[in-house]
């Protein structure tokens, strides 16, 4: 006999943008959300009765109302928003989420002054926060960002690991480290900022990965975990994904050339792939 | 003080093709693996120190040299070589596991006919496997497929849902139901042939797909799973995620036009996602 | 002074799909249209004088509206119906085009026979046709095919090219050939079935494929090229993109192995790109 | 009977990081090329013979061999190396082509410094050069940007446009204004500093897209396109392409609210498509 397991519905994707028209300036945000349920759908799965069934359509509809509503000016705010509305207005979910993307819009540069009302696209990376909470329990909250993409040219080793038969990797004292990163930091208590807050993570993140004498790609992770984990004292652990954007030193000497460690080929795959979580 | 907490770390993306050139016909798969190792690597992440550290590219090295050695024909018994292998030349690795996709290549059709030696590549859906072992344990195997595109035109309602404030999704007693699934089906016993359960297993899905008088995503996503488990004995459990891939109704009023379910304005964002597990 | 030089705007990725529900099956399709305008525009450009523009918006209205009134069963016979409807009323227009995409949806086969109203996505391929009108003259149809995604384990050669001290590539009398081609031929004469045509190009295509002793890429492209304008006689030249689908023979002599033209690297960067038109 | 029209062939993604390690800092530039050949190659297509063709493969070593040679800290600079070498190598070529993008790394800030040897990717806009050179006809030198990725929150309207029966669209005093823009300036003077010129013509687009009052889209490319003719006096037209990134007002009606102009909904597709080339 078949019987229904964990499971889970929701609304993917939901795009809203809200621009808060300032005197001296516009405030623009564009999120990216997904709603998640939990609760008693039994009786949908097994018999097709949807009488306990908030369609995703009218999840959408709730991001676009709650974004009219809402007061909230970082995306972990309107998360919690979402997943407090979500358990209020349906008591057969047992559980919600809200999962928020932000893109990595800024305020234009026009003479060395920031523009008021105008935007350019950054980085790829995206700013991320998921609200979490089961109802009776506490809410969890966890920010991060997904696909920060940087690379240091110098102060990059990796020596000293094992070899065996199928070793054709040569030891590296100066190579270039590349990453396409993920950082996510759980909270244990409510920052009195969540923007100052992410600000300072990713100064730190960044000063790190930059000063650090890496002597692999697990050692650089590490320090980066541990100083936020400094940094933020109101979070409890920090899980970071490092995969490589390898550059492979170009093999010249086919062509009767020297590489003195300038002339580099980057791939896109196979990419090495370290994940870990620091914790208090 | 910070600590390390869980981690892992390997090679993903390493992409490798096989040929066995059979007299009558060559026999090509093209599988993209990704391998991930646990294990005793906390001095690498707090010292620096490689000395436990199995290179990522060493890793890379291994899928190809494996490929050769192998003779396994389909992505389930490579990934348990791999684990197998990973295993036995690691100690300092305490669990691995091997991640197998592969692409829907086919033989071409000339004239009716097999072409014994050309390829054509079929759907947007890869084949999965998964081999993982912690050591001392039974390795777990899953199989299943990713990104099955489907769509049925008739045959789908959704009525007797919540109604509130934020609803204005209309009822429909037949609707477009297109989905991107994935479903992945985990092993409690080995069976005969990996090939002919995930041909049953698909069959299965498609059959119960194209048949049911769905009245719900959830409805149909249930009885896909239930039949998916009776079809494969030796699977303990189904995970099923079953996107929508919305088709929506366009509103053909504005210009003086009925629109008797003949014309639908497809979308990619946002979109409903189901989740579920079957289990026995 | 600065003038306005060539222009022209419209609509892209108007997506609608559309269902006729014929007694025994239905036939869907699933486009995704490109329109675009040449004209009197000049004082929108350099006055912000909207009086001659037709708003994209529209454009995209236009397409569902037309997709209503059309009989076409071809995505050929839809991109000419848009043309006329856009010259026909817009006598600010000079010129007008539409390009249509067509996703690979075919029937599902179950326990053997098509299922009437159920449909599996294919190959990554997409049907394309292009309709391109100025005012005054002849209509112009181009069919073609994107993305077609091929490969041959044998009957592939690439010898006798010019050596250089950039030279690395071995020779190879036996090597992977894989590719994915873009097709188009232009119509001189209107073919009685548009669909009909598309076919036998198709089919022409795979077979000089399958069959032919490769020497090198251009080889099998002229030789693909040939065979459809014979094919069709309605064509007047069909223009071939074969980009290599790389796939590198790996080198297991580091590990102490052989590797008999059996274990292959299939890469997507960089790739070679071959593009040429074969004419009457 | 066929015979062969135009023709060309190539490698595309070839891609390079080089790194000139300065004293005080390293210099690093990821691009990636697309080399294309015209000539005689004829008996290739026709006859298999390959006598003439100087293999795709080749030419990728020849980008990391120029790389190494080359002093060019500019793309367009390199691009002018590998056509010279091309031309020069090959007497077979008749006509040689290189494109190449350079992704948006930028040195690092820490603690308001400029770290001197990590990089972090910025936007996703990619500056572009290509250099075209018909044997025995001067070379021909665009720069440009792709993916230009920037939006307004107000100064923008349309207004005035053609009104009839698929009109949907309500006119707009006051809406977003957002587009991923390409814009391409050919020069007929080489300029004194490629780098210094692109970053002008950057500068100038950001500034007129930023302050202009815009009627329509082709309104303000039109003066973006002229600005930046004035600004690049070497240059002899500018190409622009500006599809939208339409956000549209959401329609809050429906859950009781109103929407002064706050939340929207971006959307990818359909989108509108906007292209022209201003000319001196």
């Amino acid at each position: 006999m078949a019987t229904l397991g964990e499971n889970r519905y929701g609304k993917s994707r939901v795009r809203v943008m809200k621009v808060v028209r300032h005197e001296s300036h516009h405030a623009m945000k564009e999120w990216n959300v997904r709603l998640l349920l939990h609760g008693d759908f039994e009786t949908c799965f097994t018999a097709g009765d949807n009488s306990k069934i908030l369609p995703t359509d009218t999840m959408k509809n709730t991001v676009y109302y709650l974004a009219r509503e809402s007061n909230a000016s970082t995306l972990e705010e309107f998360a919690i928003e979402i997943v407090a509305f979500l358990l209020a207005n349906n008591p057969q979910a047992s559980k919600a989420s809200a999962e928020i993307e932000e893109k990595s819009w800024h305020l234009m540069t026009i003479e060395g002054q920031l523009h008021p009302t105008t935007y350019q696209l950054g980085g790829p990376e995206l700013q991320t926060a998921q609200a979490v909470q089961e109802r009776g329990c506490p809410l969890t909250i966890t920010s991060g960002i997904d696909g920060l993409t940087i690379l240091k040219t110098t102060k990059s080793a990796f020596t000293g690991y094992i070899k065996n038969a199928q070793t054709t990797l040569p030891e590296s004292t100066d190579r270039i480290f590349g990453t396409c990163a993920t950082v996510a930091w759980e909270y244990i208590e409510t920052p009195s900022d969540y923007a100052a807050t992410r600000a300072k993570a990713l100064e730190t993140f960044l000063k790190v990965f930059a000063e650090h004498d890496s002597l692999s790609v697990q050692h650089t992770l590490y320090d980066i975990g541990t100083a936020i984990l400094a940094a933020v004292p109101e979070s409890a652990r920090v899980k970071l994904t490092m995969p490589n954007l390898h550059c492979n030193l170009a093999d010249l000497s086919r062509f009767g050339q020297t590489n003195p460690n300038q002339i580099f080929i980057p791939i896109d795959e196979p990419h090495g792939y370290i994940e870990a979580v620091i914790e208090r």
